[in-house]
């Protein structure tokens, strides 16, 4: 009510393939920034808010038939707007920092490897309802081989994440890591590409630095 | 396999303010239509299939302000385009009228209503995810304060139509008209005005006239 107003909060995001680490250097991050005295909130996609959580359950029971891939994304886009009013947008406009495991980069990236005719859709659904784009994306690359391996030796991933490996394979994972790749190329301005072919550690150090500074810099 | 294809069914919808007897018109249209040899499909919004089913499950569960108006939207659009995909379509192209109690007017109407501002995105959805519309659009016009004691006096009104009713009152549902009325008037190739301030068989006697007419030129 008096003073200026407080700056809005760092929008980051993590995308990459499956098994490539997202969800744990998302946490790691937050940790990160909490030490560093800042109060992140640390969501993902699909869900992030209840109403999200509950058409995300609606996207993933059933058969795999049960929702074309238009409903589909509808389902996403309508999940997404949720959880940007309800989540993301009040927190950044508290001047919180917001990492979000997984954003709009996913939809665009797995409908455009599965459906590329969808991009156009996609796209439309993202400029009319959506708006939103992170000021900072980290897209971590990796060896898909690599991140498969990694996830059944430790356990780490998610079992969706397992799921998908099954289901669409090696191959699959490589024609997403080039849809990465390629999106960092088409948003030079947010996305940073992150070789996450190394140890976790020295990853999460990387981008917490890179983090760290771009706060410093608001 | 052989010969000429079945031409396409005829795509109607109903429209109108709540207790205008769009569902008794609905349900009569496919009586006569079966009683002229036709084998209608009779559906409605929101629903119309599985899937949207248990969208309009998700819409209408929990507290009014559990979804905002911008996701209400997407999630009305996902419905939609599961009905169109997997009752509609279907049954046009195997030349089957489809005979729907609202579609998309309904959610132009609703929302240029309560949200006008809104309309920009309703279009905007509309024509990236679902693109049908009618062939034949009967708007169903009647005074709102004789829709109202008709559907009290009757109950033949369902009891969400009564509860917004009660929720909006007379005032919305004469704005509402209107829009309906600009709405025939934007898309007049498609749209019919239907006197609805008549009695029930009287209306439906004209619309089976009209839609019989309309399929005898097929």
């Amino acid at each position: 009510m008096s003073g200026a107003p407080a700056p809005r909060g760092l929008f980051i995001s993590l995308e990459g393939i499956d098994g490539s680490g997202k969800s744990t250097q998302a946490r790691l991050l937050a940790e990160a920034l909490r030490a560093a005295g800042r109060d992140p909130v640390l969501t993902r996609e699909p869900g992030g808010s209840p109403g999200a959580e509950e058409i995300r359950h609606l996207l993933l029971k059933g058969d795999t038939g049960r929702w074309s891939a238009e409903t589909e994304c509808l389902l996403f886009t309508a999940a997404r707007r949720d959880h940007v009013e309800r989540t993301i947008a009040p927190a950044l406009e508290a001047g919180r920092p917001v990492i979000t495991d997984r954003f709009a980069d996913s939809t665009r990236v797995y409908q455009g490897t599965t459906r590329g005719d969808l991009r156009e859709m996609v796209d439309a659904l993202h400029a009319s309802a959506i708006r939103l784009e992170p000021d900072l994306t980290l897209v971590i690359d990796m060896d898909p081989a690599r991140a498969h391996a990694r996830a059944h030796a430790r356990e780490e991933a998610s079992a969706g994440a397992e799921t998908r490996f099954e289901a669409f394979g090696l191959p699959f994972q490589q024609v997403l890591r080039e849809g990465f790749r390629a999106l960092a190329q088409q948003f030079p301005e947010r996305c940073l590409l992150i070789d996450g072919d190394r140890a976790p550690e020295k990853v999460a150090e990387d981008i917490a630095a890179l983090v760290l500074q771009r706060l410093a810099q608001q």
